[in-house]
């Protein structure tokens, strides 16, 4: 697979106190490439979640579900290759023994082992291949965040992660996120899988709450294909190894700085996940304004991003405003055609229900050659606003996924 | 553009008593085809329609919604290359141009004339090419309904037309519809231009519950890429000259075979939209049951049919079951992944939440090499069931809406 054009470098991470990743050879597929991510946290970290809607989540999701009840964690287990998802009974008792084994190297409670899997759906993990993954790994090296961004990929053409801090309570706290997905992207929550490192002192009620309002504006604003995993995992781990004092609540000195700096970090995974869309050549930034709530604006939004004809459109660099206009008129939300404002970047085109007389179709043209792509609309009607990225829909989209094997 | 390979032969079609149509060349396009269908109803003639949900709908569509509420009809004119949509005063004083010229023509009134237009969104209609263009079709020879079905076309591949007759009042109705339509299709309604022509003589109340009601089994049932025309349009006319004694209610002698035959012929109709979906391969028809109401079984059948992911998947002839769970998932509609069952088309791959233990692979593969894909989804939990019609996502879907121009 070649690399998404849209791809970044992947970044300078600074290591995160607290937090050792580690890599193995699990084998779930045939290929000789490691799969199994497994991060040890020290005692005493905060853990918090995001989990996908979906009606049939995998048995991982709901593992997670549970064990975020109790806020802390030792581990997290990543799977690459196998989702493990509807496979039933076998599917939760490969669960079970992955976190089992964990638990047991590490001595603690099999609840504080968090475990993730993605790939193929319907095809029950293989424990015997998961247990020696994981004796392979307690016992390896410590590995790069880049080794770990990548063990975590599927179908991602880039290892992706950010990075960013903040001074917290005078100290200056660091995080870090490494994140993969690029298909089955669709914001009905979560996305993909995400994880988060945090050296700072969070309690996990507060980083919960943290993390679940960056999920809303970053994660939850993104979309590839309309599609929703039953895998969608974001967890954030915080280590208090920076020592400041723990956070615990929107009071306390530093915690915007938190929250703004986790929020920062949601933000740039979320556009990374983005830029690999399967088949991607343009990142789309969809802004709609003047919508009679946030929420009608936030449907608005995804009703223009999910658009196949919208897609293909930005695909062909065709400023083919009309499919802007069906894709509101569409969504359900209400909308008053003769008051509908449509823009390609700094171009307004539409107006007030027409087209704008002979606007100056050259910048439009330029801006739809580029590689960030915004449209803008405004409904004319109120104070509701949102915004939402997505990528274009090309033919790498269907030779990716007519192909993908079940 | 190459005939798609669903396409079927157009059908042998008898005249319509009371129904004249005439074609000619308005010149909307660049082209050299005829691109105006001008159709004459004889006095008496009762009408009914059903018309997008959009909330930026066509002028043509407000209009027929205002004249619908009369319930007579003289004369349909239908416009190709232009849709009219998002064009603001302009837009409404073409179809107000059209329909004041058609009924100076016939001596009615121009609430009497039915207009729709389908082809490229925000550039007004020229009144203009429109006006000599009726005048051309004013005094054209009359035309058959193959150049009917032709001259509605823009992106269509295949001229389509269904026809049909029930026994009324010891009478024999006949019943034909043209339609056109293949990409900016989901079921928020009509979906495309839709003509349906019957010697029946029909109470215009009548005729519109038995329209509205066909609908929701047919043209709401049908999606190809999601996307909601502002200008969907289906209308029936019923001219009466068979003589039979008018159909005004439910209760009447012949309202069934008539209600059942007119459902067919939507049935019909609809499924040839599908089967010239913008570079489809393949035919798919969703079966959802045991849903907690019919509603439910609606929406998570729409969810499978339009996920790209299952689309692709078809279109790769891959049976990958996990991308049906996926759609189930994210429908949001009541579903209990543990008592979920899918089959490709008689072989059951999963029950009870996961993968049939050494189901036959040999029958699923050969069923998904056909033209005409069967999914079946039974929830388990109650007694809802839906069945909508989708086709497969390819790269012609891309290559004709990458290219299309705005």
């Amino acid at each position: 697979m070649e690399t998404s054009p849209l791809a970044l470098p992947f970044p300078a991470l600074p290591a995160i106190a607290g937090v050792t990743p580690r890599v193995a050879r699990a084998r779930y597929k045939n290929w000789d490439r490691c799969d199994l991510t497994f991060v040890t946290l020290e005692p005493g970290t905060s853990v918090a979640g995001v989990l996908t809607n979906s009606k049939c989540p995998s048995p991982e999701v709901e593992w997670c579900r549970k064990a975020l009840v109790l806020g802390r964690a030792r581990a997290l287990v990543v799977n690459a290759g196998n989702s493990n998802a509807f496979t039933g009974n076998r599917g939760r008792a490969a669960v079970e023994a992955i976190a089992a084994r964990a638990a047991a190297h590490l001595g603690c409670e099999p609840s504080d082992i968090f475990v993730s899997s993605t790939g193929v759906i319907g095809v029950p993990l293989p424990i015997d291949k998961a247990e020696a993954g994981l004796d392979a790994a307690f016992t390896a090296e410590p590995a790069s965040w880049e080794a770990a961004a990548e063990t975590i990929m599927t179908t991602d053409t880039f290892a992706k992660a950010a990075v960013t801090s903040a001074v917290v309570d005078g100290r200056t706290v660091n995080l870090v996120g490494i994140i993969k997905g690029s298909g089955m992207i669709a914001p009905d929550m979560a996305t993909m899988l995400g994880f988060i490192f945090t050296d700072a002192a969070v309690d996990p009620v507060f980083l919960q709450r943290a993390l679940a309002d960056a999920n809303t504006r970053t994660f939850s604003c993104i979309t590839v294909d309309g599609d929703t995993s039953t895998s969608d995992t974001v967890l954030a781990f915080a280590t208090g190894k920076a020592g400041n004092a723990p956070l615990t609540s929107e009071e306390d000195a530093g915690a915007d700085a938190f929250r703004a700096a986790l929020a920062d970090l949601c933000h740039q995974l979320a556009l990374l996940v983005v830029r690999d869309g399967e088949g991607a050549t343009k990142l789309i930034q969809i802004d709609v304004e003047g919508a009679e709530s946030d929420r009608s604006a936030h449907r608005i939004a995804l009703s223009i991003a999910n658009s196949p004809l919208v897609k293909t459109a930005i695909a062909g660099e065709d400023a083919n405003w009309g499919r802007v206009v069906m894709a509101v008129g569409k969504a359900g939300e209400p909308a008053e055609r003769d008051k509908l404002a449509i823009r390609f970047g700094t171009t307004q085109v539409a107006r007030e229900g027409l087209a704008v007389e002979g606007y100056d179709e050259a910048p439009v043209a330029a801006h739809l050659k580029g590689k960030e792509i915004e449209i803008g609309v405004d409904l004319g009607l109120g104070e509701g606003h949102a915004k939402v990225w997505t990528c274009d829909l090309t033919h790498g989209y269907i030779s990716i996924n007519a192909d993908y094997r079940s």
